[in-house]
C-alpha cells in the first residue's frame, strides 16, 4: 500500500513555517508499513487541491491531507473536497453539541464562524478530534481513500494515532517496507563508505543508504518482506554485515542522539560530568541536560565568555591567557582541568575557539577551535579546524566534544 | 517569475528527515520576489526525478532541487539531470584539486568516491560550495532555469546566498509579490486579533495572516503590487495601522529572534548580562550566544544543576534551598542576584523548575518554574505553569526569560 502526503498551506510555501506535520505522518505510517509515494506542498486555493488530489488518486492507494480544515475564509479544503467527491455538507448536531460544550467549558459563548465546523460531508467517514475544532474526514472513490487532518501539528498527530494508523494497520496484513538506522559519529561519509566497501552482501537483504548530519552520519536499512518477522530478520542480517565493518564507529540506532548515549552511559557508571563552555556558549550543556534523568549525572556547567570569567570560574591562569591567546591547547586543557577540580567531578570536557564571524586571524581563522579532556588518568586538549560559519562551528564542536566524552568512556569511534 | 522546489530524499519520505531545506529556499526567493508554486518531495529513484523536473519545466520558470549529490551509491540528481539536459560528466581539475585540500586539511587521504564530486556536467553552471564538497549546478533549457543543491543543509544555504539568491534578484525587475512578517510575545492569537479589531484597512494594502508559534504569534502581511517600490509603500502604510493597534508587543521583524532583539539592545546601551540556569540547563545561553557578537554583552553563564553547585557558585543560601526548595521564588531570586553580584554585570536571569518527566509533585508538578531577574535598580521572581512535556517547558521558560529581559530593557510586551 503506497500513500501520497499533500500539505495545504501559503505560509508553507514561503517558508514561514516548516511542514513538520508530512515527517510526522510518514513517520507514522512508515511504521504501519505504508510506503509513501511523493509529498506535495500547495497552497491556499481550489484548484491546486482539487488537482493534487486528482493525481493523488491516480497514482497512489491512499492520499492524506492536511491543512484549511480552521474556521476562517481561507479555509478552503473541506469545500472543495466534499464536491470532488460528490457530496454535499450537511449539520452533524452531535458534533455541534460537542463544540459548543467545548467553548462552554473554557468560558466562552461559542463563537458564529465555529458553527461551520460542525457542517461535514454527507460522504465522508468523521474522524474524530478530541483535542481541537476542526474534525478529520475520510473520503473514499472506490479503492482510494482520502484521509483530511487540520494543520495543526498536535490535532493531526491525535487523529493519525486516533484514528488513521489503527484502520490502515487493520488493513495491512503483510508489512512489506521496514526501515532501521544506526547512528557514527567522527567518520567523513565517503570514509565510511570506503570502510563498508562491496554493498552487495548487504543489499541482499535490503537497500542501504548514508545520510550526513550535522552530528555524524547516519546508515538506514531499508527492507521490503512478505511479512514482519521476515523483515526484522533480514535487518539483522544486514546489521551484523555493518557491525562486522563499521561497528566502531556506531552509537547508537534509531533517533538515538549521541548526548542521549553518553549520558546513559555516565548514569551507568554512576559517574559525574561538569562542562566548561567558551565557543559553544552553553548548547553542549543543553544538549546533554536536554535529555530526561540527565541530573543524574551533570552536576554543572559554566560558560565562561569573557577572560574574566575563565580565570574566576575555572581558575584559568592569567599568564596562560597572556602568552597563548584565550584559544589555545593550553587553555582549553586548564579549563577542563579547572571545571573537574571545582566541581569535584570524574570527567570534564570544554570548548575554546572562534566561532565567527568576527575575531578572526591569520594564525587563527575563524573555526579554530580547541576541546580539552579531564579524567583521574588523564588530560589533553585537540584541535579542530571547521568552517566560516558560527552555526556550523558551534554544533559541530558540540558534537566534536561529545564524539571525545563516548570514545573516552566506551572505547568507542 | 515562478519556482517549484524539488526535494530529494528517502529520508524525507519516511519522516526520518524533517524537510527544513523547502521552508529556507522558500524563505530566501520570497525575499527575492520570486512565488513558489508547489514543493515536491520524491524518493531517490531515476524516475522520479526526472518526470519532477519534467514537470517543473512545464509549469514553473525555475525549478530548485536538491539533495542526491553526495559522494555514495544511492546519490543519483547529477547523474539523472545531466542526461536529462542532454549533456556529460567531465573532470573539473580545479575542483579536484580543492577537494583533495580540503581533506588533506582535516588530516584524511581522499577516498576515491569523493574524485567523482570533481566529475560535473559540462552543460551547467557549477555553483561553487565553499563549504562542502558537493558543488551547486546550474542547468539552463530554453528559458527555464533548473538549480541543484546538496542536501545538507548549511551547504544548501549557502549557494544559496552565494549564487542563486544574487542571480534571481538581478534578474527580477518588476516584483509581484512581497511578505513582510512582525514578531510578538506575550500575547494570544485571538486577543492579538481583538486589539487589530478590523481588518478592512489593513487588507486595503494587502493580505494579513495571523501565525502562532512556540515562541509567540507572527503577523504576516503578504503585498500584490507591480514594482517593488509599489509594495514597499503598501507594506509601510500596513505596518503604520498594525504597530499603531499592537507596536508594544512587536519585538522584531521576518526572521529576527527574541534573544536577536535583546543582545542588540544590551549591546546598544554598553550593558552587560549574566545568566544562572537550572531547569533550562544551557539553553537559555546557547540562545543568547547563538547570535553573532555576543561576547559584547554576554560576560558568562552558570548552568547549577545540583544543590551544591548553585551553593558554591551562586551564593544561594543552604537555609534557602532546605526551607523553599530549589524550585521557588526565593532560590530563582537568589540566583539572579548572586550571578549579578560575582560576575559584576548589569543585569542577571535565572531559572530553576521542574522541566520533567521526572520530580513532579501535588505541589510542584512538572511544568512549574520559576524566572529571576536582578539588575542595580530591582529584582524579582516570576512563576510559570507550562505543561508536562520537557521540551516544551525548556523551550517555553527560554522564552519566558527573553521576553522578562526585553520588558525591563525596552518596556515593551
Amino acid at each position: 500500500m503506497n500513500a501520497t502526503i499533500i500539505s495545504i498551506g501559503d505560509e508553507l510555501l514561503i517558508g514561514q513555517t516548516i511542514n513538520t506535520n508530512a515527517s510526522m505522518i510518514a513517520r507514522k505510517i512508515a511504521k504501519a508499513g505504508v510506503s509513501v509515494n511523493s509529498i506535495l506542498t500547495i497552497g491556499d486555493t481550489g484548484n491546486a487541491i482539487r488537482e493534487a488530489v486528482a493525481a493523488a488518486q491516480a497514482n497512489s492507494d491512499i492520499a492524506i491531507v492536511t491543512g484549511g480544515l480552521g474556521p476562517t475564509h481561507d479555509d478552503l479544503t473541506k469545500d472543495v473536497l466534499v464536491k470532488h467527491f460528490g457530496g454535499k455538507l450537511v449539520l452533524y448536531p452531535e458534533i455541534l453539541k460537542a463544540l459548543e460544550a467545548r467553548f462552554e467549558q473554557r468560558g466562552y459563548r461559542m463563537p458564529e464562524n465555529n458553527r461551520g465546523q460542525a457542517m461535514l460531508p454527507d460522504n465522508a467517514k468523521v474522524l474524530p478530534n478530541k483535542v481541537g475544532t476542526a474534525q478529520g474526514m475520510l473520503f473514499q472513490s472506490g479503492k482510494f481513500l482520502c484521509f483530511v487532518l487540520p494543520g495543526v501539528p498536535y490535532e493531526a498527530s491525535f487523529i493519525m494515532d486516533d484514528s488513521i494508523v489503527p484502520m490502515l494497520s487493520s488493513m495491512i496484513k503483510d508489512v512489506v517496507l521496514l526501515h532501521q538506522s544506526w547512528r557514527t559519529v567522527g567518520v567523513p561519509e565517503s570514509v565510511l563508505a570506503e570502510k563498508i566497501g562491496d554493498i552487495a552482501a548487504i543489499e541482499e537483504h535490503g537497500k542501504l543508504a548514508f545520510l550526513p548530519k550535522y552530528s555524524g552520519v547516519d546508515l538506514r536499512i531499508s527492507v521490503r518482506a512478505a511479512n514482519r518477522a521476515e523483515a526484522e530478520t533480514r535487518i539483522r542480517k544486514s546489521e551484523k554485515i555493518i557491525r562486522a565493518k563499521v561497528g566502531h564507529h556506531i552509537y547508537g540506532s534509531g533517533d538515538e542522539s549521541l548526548a542521549g548515549t553518553v549520558g546513559a552511559i555516565l548514569r551507568e557508571r554512576s559517574a559525574t560530568l561538569a562542562v566548561a563552555e567558551s565557543c559553544t556558549g552553553g548548547l553542549l550543556c543543553a544538549r546533554l541536560t536536554s535529555e530526561p534523568g540527565s541530573s543524574d549525572f551533570f552536576v554543572g556547567g559554566m560558560v565562561t565568555y569573557s577572560n574574566a570569567e575563565k580565570i574566576r570560574q575555572l581558575g584559568v591562569r592569567e599568564d596562560t591567557l597572556k602568552k597563548h591567546g584565550a584559544v589555545s591547547e593550553e587553555v582549553a586543557l586548564e579549563m577542563s582541568v579547572g571545571a573537574r577540580h571545582r566541581l569535584q567531578v570524574d570527567f570534564a570536557i570544554s570548548t575554546t575557539g572562534i566561532a565567527g564571524p568576527g575575531g578572526g586571524s591569520a594564525e587563527k581563522p575563524v573555526g579554530t577551535v580547541w576541546i580539552g579532556f579531564a579524567s583521574a588518568e588523564k588530560s589533553y586538549a585537540k584541535k579542530y579546524t571547521i568552517s566560516s560559519l558560527r552555526e556550523v562551528n558551534q554544533e559541530r564542536s558540540v558534537n566534536y566534544a561529545l564524539a571525545i566524552l563516548l570514545r573516552e568512556l566506551a572505547g568507542r569511534s
